[in-house]
């Protein structure tokens, strides 16, 4: 085994900093990562204010905190950077500028990543010495990244989708489990420190949307513009959509899927989506994240654990440094396969339709729906309490993302309609 | 990227060497392995007879078909050898042979692998340039063992535990789906290929002692004696038992355990376990297969997919030699760390009676539970159809295997008793 000994200079002091940091001090002294063939030093630290007080202890003999990017990314004796800042500023200038120095990188950051997947492409294809790594970006402490990058390099993936966010998993398992409305469950998660005061990025899916454009790269080689990704987060589920889920023997979650179309092109979004319990992504409740593999020689494969976390995150980060200084880093993106992207993609779809009780509304659905080529599968509704504001589910048959927008477009613009109907695919 | 091309013999072809065959010839000519950094050429397949039908296309161009195994071993041309016949015998004549002629091995031989471990590390500790990859051994498709090999290298791992074995998996299913009794999805497994005419292998547990043994080394770093591990299988297990599991909100799966008891020592035992619905280990249906991680850095993790089967196993067989041929084999056996085992580990327990009808069994059992200081849970009886034959149920709190063997022992002598009562732990 060729042992790299890294000399590793750490952005960022905050949650994941701190673990990393943790770890690798405990594998130094029992003595682990020697035993693993690897030599992992963190000798610089780069916090954005020295006063700042940080919940870990830092060994002042080996390790220096600095405030200046330049005293990691000039310092000769550092050969790797490892950059846990988070954004797509400052840490953009980190993580090129230390692939322009010839430092290897370990990063967490997804956004960087996805957002500049071509630029960062070519600039390593510049420094072919440096290695590139990113286990935490996608799923926290889920090794689905390297299980990407190595078990499935020789079989084709049809479809790859996820509960990739912790944060909305929370919220949606207790409105199921609970029967709890969206407000409240979001003030809870508020509360308990799983959503953020201003929760946009997760409640309505840009989290998702970066992470599943990192997957598509993996699984299919393709590389998806982020701001194209269609998205739509959960924000506007209520606690009636999780009533009429379970009377389809189902519940709700936030997934981004991409999966292959029949005509051969790739369809990629984010969307709330109806999972039959049958289907194993149903039980992954709470914090917790899942991902889905569809391929040719596998068929259906599964891989859970906690999404977020310090420890979870700092796992993966530790483990990028442990195959580094091994000699083991794969290459990042293994797969290139430029694909046709078409998100009208097809699917069974839930309809919930609110409008003001009346004669003919289901005959109106029903017309919408047949000049929309849509045909449908079933109609749920439960007894009506107040007569001014029903809301009614229609179950499609398979038909593609654009009749579905157009039929409720067209719903939204009858007189019986209170708002444009909230639509899911179904799995 | 160091590209090492292979040019392989190949034992066996049966279901998986064809797979494995197919799916080289397949990605050769289509460019993936060179796209990949990879090299494989199979040059040479040893079989038992040249007589027998294959059911896959041999190029025999590039292939040559051998009967005698020397023909690959004392072949110098020849790097690498991958290893699919099965059996401890000829298949470890071929294993040690090949690593003695400083051949790389790829084999998915578990039997092999936790029966001769000390024999295996010698060897390969003796020749250092040999890397030997087992992908195959363990769950299938699931890359399990390469998880382990590096994604918890950094952690500390408390507990390992799966569902390794897809015969057993889809028997339970059926009985716990359809009510149905052992020998009618026995018959009906064996009918659909999933069970051999001889079944002990996979309902007694057999094959999942080998696997959980190879799972313990990679886990926890420890060496277990295959013969030693307490295996029970699944043969004695009633449809009664799945209507007390559900009424315990449980299933029955039978696992591979690997637990640190809590004086340090390490508990290895294969059981059938009774599982409740919310633990993820519950949801994994037919013959799929399901491992269960806990540890300290990620808390719970779980991964699952297809466990046998001719390309979920190919796949893995194909996912080593890639690696291989790219350099990035990793450690076969990561940790190193002699354990005290200790089988006697605390768990709750499931204990079903078998008795006739009679006074005073209910106080005769609990004073049997008390003498053996078990403290008892909850008493679970249907209603009684045939006073000769009742089954009863006992749950106990936290106590030692050990207690419970003698509190069914004792139970087992009592006039009532039918039979030495059933008992299995409840996770």
């Amino acid at each position: 085994m060729s042992i790299v000994p890294l000399r590793v200079g750490l952005f960022g002091g905050g949650v994941v900093g701190g673990g990393v940091y943790e770890l690798i001090q405990k594998y130094t002294q029992n003595g682990r990562l020697k035993a693993l063939g690897s030599s992992v030093e963190i000798v610089k630290i780069c916090v954005r204010s020295l006063d700042k007080p940080r919940d870990f202890q830092i060994n002042n003999g080996t390790t220096t905190i600095v405030t200046d990017y330049n005293e990691i990314l000039q310092d000769p004796s550092i050969n790797c950077v490892i950059e846990l800042m988070g954004g797509t500023t400052n840490a953009k200038d980190v993580v090129f500028k230390a692939i322009q120095a010839n430092k290897h990188v370990v990063t967490a950051n997804k956004a960087l990543i996805a957002n500049y997947l071509p630029e960062l492409e070519a600039e390593l294809a510049a420094h072919p010495t440096v290695k590139f790594s990113y286990e935490a970006a996608v799923c926290g402490g889920i090794p689905v990244i390297h299980t990407l990058q190595t078990d499935f390099v020789a079989d084709n993936i049809t479809k790859i989708m996820g509960i990739m966010n912790g944060t909305t998993n929370f919220m949606l398992s207790k409105m199921e489990d609970e029967g709890a409305d969206y407000g409240i469950v979001l003030a809870e998660a508020q509360r308990l420190g799983f959503a953020e005061a201003d929760p946009t990025a997760d409640v309505e899916g840009h989290d998702v949307q970066a992470k599943i454009a990192l997957l598509t790269k993996l699984a299919f080689g393709t590389t998806v513009s982020v701001a194209t990704i269609p998205t739509t987060g959960i924000s506007k589920l209520s606690k009636i959509d999780f009533e009429y889920a379970k009377s389809l023997k189902s519940t709700i979650k936030l997934l981004g899927t991409a999966n292959l179309n029949t005509d051969g092109s790739l369809a990629v979004f984010v969307s709330p989506t109806v999972v039959p319990l049958t289907n194993p992504l149903s039980g992954a409740k709470g914090p917790g994240n899942m991902v889905l593999v569809n391929s040719e020689n596998m068929n259906s494969s599964t891989f859970a654990g906690p999404g977020a976390g310090r420890f979870p995150t700092a796992n993966s980060v530790v483990n990028d440094l442990i195959r580094l200084s091994q000699g083991k880093t794969l290459t990042p993106f293994p797969l290139q396969h430029e694909m046709t992207i078409n998100n009208d993609y097809a699917a069974r779809f839930y309809v919930r339709i609110t409008c003001s009780d009346g004669l003919g509304i289901i005959r109106s659905v029903g017309e919408t729906a047949e000049q929309n080529g849509i045909s449908i599968h079933a109609v749920l509704q439960n007894p009506i309490d107040d007569p001014s504001n029903v809301d009614f589910v229609v179950t499609t048959d398979c038909v593609k993302l654009s009749q579905v927008q157009s039929f409720a477009q067209t719903i939204s613009t009858l007189p019986f309609a209170k708002q444009i109907p909230l639509f899911m695919p179904i799995l």
